[in-house]
């Protein structure tokens, strides 16, 4: 057995082995939420023509630099009508013109309907109430963006303006990075599926069900394997078949106990075990390897520590798989709320319930009572980080938060 | 034409006939991201016996309060094992014990493996090389949760650790509240579909993806009706045809044109409108009404416009349909960089790139060209919120951010 690593070295070897999944071509609207390996380019100037932004009349600006004004209307823009169609602007001539529409020749602003008035007995004109300025409710030819300019690029997540902004560039498919699938495996004799009443003794797999949902949430494509019984052939098996995919996430059979066998197990099958012991808590027998480009998570069967190494080290190695530039988010520092005492030695994760305040980000930890407290988990939204040689924190300290994907939702 | 609503009466005025959909029951994976409409309690004491928390040797504590203590093994307990069929602890005896399985009677602590030594010469022997006390290393039935202790309430937003203590107390589906279902209809005879090359003077229909894209990312099931032109008859049986479902979201075709026909339409199939102005900009047109208990956005046709209206109106709509307790989650209060300018009389909300840092959520808003800028959207992840009656702020000043939903994720 190796010596613990700290978090940092074993973030580093996670990192180091989880590859970058080739990219596909998906529609549009399932490319929300990942993440773009292509650069698109505006096909056109954006907009294409000078454009009223508003419902009124094309003027010549210098016409109507004072009010009131009568103007003589030529004719009426639609959205849609053709530029070249149009009737050039005349001195003291206007032409009614609705948002959308492109703006006629010589006119370079657009007076708003609610500025005008009819005139009486002379429905061949209009009166300009106020002043106009050149450029007033038009967008310009190129004012959002140039042909050819850059307007996303590889790396960029993928939210609904950026959808938008495909739409309008003539895109239906987007190339992103492939979701990897993951392949969840629970083990131990005592753990019971979900819908089973568990015997003396024995408990329900939560972990799968946890893992499961970590895994999708984090973007990654789902398989159950169920639950696998500490014997070497079942295991074996079924960790062959959670070898197929790009990910093997495995929770318990990785402590010190006489049934610990899923190291043993990865080992006979040729996963590369890279370290089987991280100075954190909770989750230090947290097991990582590889086998040609699948990783495989030992994770402890405890339900906290499950999720604390998901959140610390899957979900960075999902998130690189997809895409994303910046893997890993570095936590955001905020004041914490309540006390800390931990032993030194290991970094600790606390479950957190996080918000912002004017002064920055409050962190609360929430009361637990071990690292098999599978309801804390369900409280927070944040996971805040005490450094392995630190002993106590206080109230209004200022300490670490690792901001979950729900934040912002609860 | 009724007067405009501030934000905050619009707003109250949707929410108000957004109704909370009937729950559905749905698999316990796909509920991820969905709101409960029930209680879970626990169904039996968790953890449902005293449970060893690391691979080790239960003791009697009394025992081993001073150490080296030699003591004599009885047994060896894995996970899994029936507690009723467990030797009971005799002085100065220790049993072999696996991480998670039952304590036997009369044990009250747990030595770590990492504490102990063989005694050569007695393979039925242990040597504890370190002392314990009471409740080391064991989790005590009921220290997690008590049968029947609630631990999810109607309105919780199930995330991962959700779905551990739903598998945790035996269930398979939850029951959630049901996904609104959302039609989205452009609406202008400017517009091309996205697949097409414009011809002069036309545009594509960037809007509709846009609004199924955010409808989607809100929680709602989404359904493209294309684009309409804008033609009466056409119009109408388009609208018709979004209004079987629980939302239908029109863009365009409501400001003053002559040719913006989606009110009067709306208004002659029956849809009751309940305004049709609103103070804020971008997105002043913006008209809301009902049919029945289905919701009418009529968005700007302009996608900064669309874009705002929709985070501000349409996504909290949602969430209320969804069983969100808090469908409007409040602006955070953070810190401006840069300067914003706006004439008053409109709630300003400014395309803004948040991010957390010590000393607060710092706001930088984005340049942009206007309201049809629609690049600006893909670049922030938040939008700043400036007050009617404010015409300017400076860099440093507090201000409103209105976080949108991958804010963690930028």
């Amino acid at each position: 057995m190796k010596k613990a690593l700290t978090v940092g070295e074993a973030l580093e070897s996670v990192l180091r082995v989880a590859p970058a999944l080739p990219p596909e071509d998906v529609p549009c609207l399932e490319a929300v939420g990942r993440i773009l390996q292509e650069e698109v380019r505006a096909d056109a100037d954006y907009p294409p023509f000078d454009k009223s932004l508003m419902d009124g009349y094309a003027v010549i600006a210098a016409d109507v630099a004072a009010a009131p004004r009568k103007l003589r209307v030529l004719e009426e823009i639609a959205a849609g009508s053709d530029p070249a169609r149009l009737r050039p602007l005349q001195p003291a001539c206007a032409s009614r013109i609705m948002t959308g529409a492109p703006l006629p020749p010589a006119s370079d602003a657009v007076l708003i309907v609610e500025d005008s008035e009819p005139v009486p007995g002379d429905p061949g004109a209009v009166l300009a109430k106020a002043a106009v300025r050149s450029g007033d409710n038009v967008a310009r030819r190129g004012g959002d963006a140039r042909r050819g300019e850059v307007l996303l690029s590889p790396g960029d997540l993928l939210g609904p303006a950026e959808i938008g902004v495909l739409a309008a560039c003539g895109r239906t498919r987007a190339r992103v990075g492939r979701r990897p699938s993951l392949a969840v495996l629970a083990t131990g004799d005592e753990l019971v599926e979900p819908d089973r009443s568990p015997s003396p003794g024995r408990i329900r797999n939560s972990n799968g069900p946890l893992l499961l949902a970590l895994a999708r949430q984090a973007g990654a494509t789902v398989r159950d394997l169920g639950i696998v019984g500490d014997r070497r052939e079942a295991l074996g098996a079924a960790i062959e078949r959670g070898l197929e995919g790009d990910i093997l996430a495995l929770s318990g059979g990785v402590s010190m106990g006489a049934y610990d066998l899923v190291g043993e197990t990865l080992r006979s099958l040729g996963v590369e075990i890279l370290f089987d012991r991280v100075a954190i808590k909770p989750g230090r027998p947290f097991t990582f390897g590889t086998r040609d480009r699948t990783l495989v998570f030992g994770c402890p069967g405890n339900p906290v520590s499950t999720y604390v190494i998901f959140q610390v080290f899957g979900r960075p190695a999902i998130r690189k798989m997809i895409g994303f530039a910046d893997p890993s988010p570095a936590p955001v520092r905020g004041i914490l709320r309540g006390a800390v005492r931990q032993r030194p030695g290991r970094t600790g994760y606390y479950q957190t319930r996080a918000r912002l305040s004017e002064g920055g980000c409050v962190a609360e930890i929430l009361p637990t009572s071990g690292s098999a407290d599978f309801v804390s988990c369900a409280r927070g939204n944040a996971l805040a980080v005490v450094p392995a040689e630190v002993a106590s924190m206080q109230s209004g300290d200022a300490i670490d938060i690792l901001l979950l994907e729900d934040f912002a939702d609860r």
